[in-house]
């Protein structure tokens, strides 16, 4: 079958980082991306040609187009960092061979997703079960494993309780399921009332509202009461730095997202020296290579039995085609009920 | 041997914890501590009585008698952390015993080594070698055993260089000549010229001074050179985060000291997240129980060998009776040329 060496897609309109930092959601996202035909690459061994079928607005996509992410930009590339689809060639060797004609889960690390078609690396594809949905394998990876290997380092620190921050997003969704089914303690932090009640329902054991006037009070008596040595921190404010202090010897602050523009103070860093406090960063695409491959596998199997089981769920905010999504994908986030899906 | 119940000394005027953050040097002194008689504390098994001959005047001790370190002061009693002195009687037990008699390097376990008298740990009294000086065997714990260990920790992050701030200290020298004996290039930063050409002749690799116009431009072109990857910080301020956020990927910020009252801002926590980059602290009180004993009997017998031999040296600022301590602690500190040490 001839495939094709160009295809539509969001392209990339700067290349680079950023000379200044950026927000966690652009003003504008014309000045960014914009709606046009771009050149594939040509499929290497070890690469499938995939034909996609929908892929997720991360967060981390957000501070990709802006040039705010660990990698740089290139002009005239698409982004999207996973999405699902289904393989049409292969450059060779047995591993892609094998997935022709297959549904898989990919990452963009070729070239993105965000886009009618992309190309792959075989070997991080993920063959869906038929009993999965296109929404579940769209997000398959990104969120879902962050989730699995953030709660792994939870255990890890020893301790049965954690504080999530930012706890209402998709990521904060599936970490308090997990967090109920392993046993663990999850106290949520969230900016407005308005997912009180849906948090409480996941298993939260605490929900705490930042913008109440009550909130440092409570948030101190649940840290009392729970003891929780673990901060997972996607927000990167003061706020998650006074949590931070307010915790106690032990405490690991584990930031994996800034969703704010705030540079938090180490106002008391002394705790560093004497409470064992450590601060520390974690990150899926460092975490994921240093991962054994069993371990991997054994974790994609459990994310796709966790979303075919119902023990999971992606909660679809908008779909919109490439073509309304320059204009579409900032007021579907701002609406803020769910993941924003591209389909082609 | 009759010994006795009471002895002279700087007895602490508080209880507990400082109310509000205190400064590294206190403004005055008189509020804190008074030369007068204290009760000692009876001996028990494994305790030894000592006869105290000098005890220095660390950073450590201004924090904890200002109500800011890592344990709570008890008014009426004396401060000091370290000191050396003849054992004049023993609680019992076979390691304290032993130790009648001989001159040891204590730690203020039981109770402070400011004072004619102290009770000590047995197990955590060092005898000393008749060719160390009495000034290197009061100060041969704290600093010494901290600088082996941050350097242990330096070579274990898998760097050969390292950032030093704050190099003009007593702590600071003991690195930079360890630095040099153990291959490892020491990047210092002092505030002042004045010490440069002492740090060069220590060996370090450079010496950059904070308040020099072309600093930033001088830090960034030696972390290009050197890429070192630890950041061993006595002072917390924002200068300390600049360089910690200058540094290549995979570097951890060491704090073990806090000379500034800066609440330094983390204007890039990306970094953590992306650089893999983290901030922990370091305790001598906390690493030096977990360090095995085998561990640590090598760790004080190299101590002892590199004052000995000269390798190291503890340079005397200033001498002072007890009874002229209140007066003279902070205009001896405040001349900055070397430790200050109390005697009876």
């Amino acid at each position: 079958m001839a495939h094709p060496s160009r295809t539509e897609a969001l392209a990339l309109r700067e290349d680079g980082f950023a000379a200044a930092p950026t927000s966690a959601v652009p003003g504008r996202l014309d000045t960014l991306v914009e709606h046009r035909e771009v050149a594939l690459p040509a499929l290497k061994p070890g690469q499938v040609l995939i034909e996609v079928i929908m892929a997720p607005v991360n967060p981390s996509d957000l501070f990709f187009i802006q040039g705010s992410y660990g990698q740089p930009r290139v002009q005239g590339q698409a982004p999207g960092f996973e999405g699902v689809g289904r393989v049409l060639a292969s450059g060779g060797g047995d591993g892609a061979d094998a997935l022709i004609g297959a549904r898989v889960a990919f990452l963009g690390t070729v070239s993105g997703s965000w886009a009618a078609h992309a190309v792959g690396d075989a070997a991080l594809c993920i063959p869906l079960r038929d009993d999965l949905r296109d929404e579940d394998g769209a997000a398959l990876i990104v969120n879902p494993l962050t989730a699995l290997a953030l709660l792994e380092g939870v255990r890890a620190a020893g301790t049965d309780a954690f504080i999530l921050n930012a706890a209402g997003s998709q990521l904060g969704r599936l970490m308090l399921a997990l967090a109920r089914d392993q046993g663990l303690k999850a106290l949520t932090v969230i900016r407005r009332p308005d997912d009180a009640e849906a948090l409480r329902g996941l298993g939260a054991a605490e929900v705490l509202v930042s913008s109440d006037p009550g909130f440092a009070t409570q948030a101190g008596a649940a840290i009392r009461a729970h003891k929780p040595r673990v901060l997972l921190d996607a927000v990167g404010d003061q706020g998650a730095a006074d949590l931070f202090f307010a915790m106690p010897a032990g405490t690991r602050w584990v930031s994996y997202g800034k969703m704010s523009d705030d540079a938090p103070r180490l106002s008391q860093i002394g705790q560093l020296i004497f409470m064992d406090k450590r601060i520390e960063g974690f990150w899926l695409s460092r975490w994921l290579p240093a991962a054994p491959p069993e371990r991997r596998a054994a974790l994609v199997a459990e994310v796709q039995e966790r979303f075919a089981t119902g023990a999971w769920e992606t909660r679809i905010g908008a779909r919109l085609k490439l073509t309304e999504a320059v204009e579409g994908i900032l007021p579907a986030l701002a609406r803020g009920n769910g993941k924003v899906m591209l389909t082609p």
